[in-house]
């Protein structure tokens, strides 16, 4: 039997949904009964991971480990957080609990194939150096883009939680994505989950998505014949 | 301060999610923070509806009652089921908690305009006479499907459940709803959260989607000042 898999959501809502739609999709089932039980807690007041890693605003770091509390005591036994940003706070989330808790940008970089690769993900992101650390250990190099650029993904990243249509933001993160190329970039890492909503196959460079890299992990581990 | 939403999920999981995602564009909002608190217990292995009220199946309601109980315990403090057949067992539920739980029919009967309706839901639904209920009160006539009608609708159901792509499955239903139409109905109530992700816009009558109308009911509830 499958494991209970508890998802820390809201940050933000739209990304959490696409998280279980996808995981749903990759799920083979036929019925309902083939499809994993799942627990969600989307809180969307979870303070800013930005505001914290920017700008010392209050740490996200203890609702992270409350809500990771609370899907452990309603019977969840593995944990996957559809947020790249919020893993900066893992490890006291780690600490808080006894079950498992997937490392989204470490099931990443294990699929990256390219080096080196783009990154599109936040501002705070790139500088607490997430997917830098989850590369490095694999020699991959990580290309960031440029303060331009990283403003416009920034802008890009609010503009799709403000629920603006996606069509005409998608252009411009084309634009992001070619002047990564310039930079040197063979593949994309889209290390957001908003940007994960945004991005479509109309891009320059292969890329390789976290949301389904976390996706993959949450269906292996709760497969998985440990308890 | 908005309640925060439980939601009885998992018949089934897309369903369940389309729901969710239904939620958050419904809901108005430019960050994270303006979205619900939502908090769900998807298990897809909830015994049987059909099963139960077709069959003599084993009943899901002590399944449903411990949903409810864990959503509330979890801080859940309004209850919205994205199933319509589930709420066969809506009594049994509400007398498991002290919070409310959102009655998806009679939201939906009270947004009915027209006279008769054409119903498409499960076959268990339709014996439960549960829209046929919710409906009489309001003076509004229920007309169901032919029995093959109905044996079709289930094969619909069904094969959404199994994910098959819906394209050919629309035209499909639309021979239904056709029937429905020449059988007198003047618009369809789409009372099952698996026709609900079937159904589209080129149906030959107007259609009322009971998953919208409990997307509206949970915004409504949830933001009513009432705590």
């Amino acid at each position: 039997m499958a494991k209970r898999v508890g998802v820390v959501g809201g940050m933000g809502p739209a990304a959490t949904v696409e998280f279980l739609s996808r995981l749903v999709r990759a799920t083979p089932a036929t019925r309902d009964q083939d499809h994993l039980h799942v627990l969600m807690d989307s809180d969307p007041a979870i303070p800013s991971r930005a505001e914290a890693i920017l700008r010392g605003g209050p740490s996200p770091a203890p609702r992270l480990c409350e809500i990771a509390r609370g899907l452990e005591r309603a019977g969840a036994q593995v944990l996957a957080m559809p947020c790249n940003t919020a893993h900066a706070f893992l490890e006291a989330m780690r600490a808080a609990v006894t079950i498992r808790i997937l490392d989204m940008l470490d099931e990443t970089a294990a699929r990256v194939a390219t080096d080196p690769v783009g990154l599109l993900s936040t501002e705070a992101a790139v500088r607490a150096e997430l997917y830098q650390r989850a590369c490095a250990p694999r020699g991959i190099r990580v290309i960031v883009p440029r303060p331009e650029g990283q403003v416009e993904v920034t802008r890009l990243i609010a503009a799709v939680k403000a629920g603006e249509p996606l069509g005409a933001l998608r252009h411009r993160l084309g634009r992001v994505a070619e002047q990564l190329e310039r930079d040197g970039a063979r593949a994309l890492v889209i290390g957001c989950t908003e940007i994960s909503l945004l991005h479509d196959e109309g891009s320059p460079l292969p890329a390789l998505d976290a949301l389904d890299c976390l996706v993959e992990a949450t269906l292996r581990e709760a497969r998985s014949e440990e308890r």
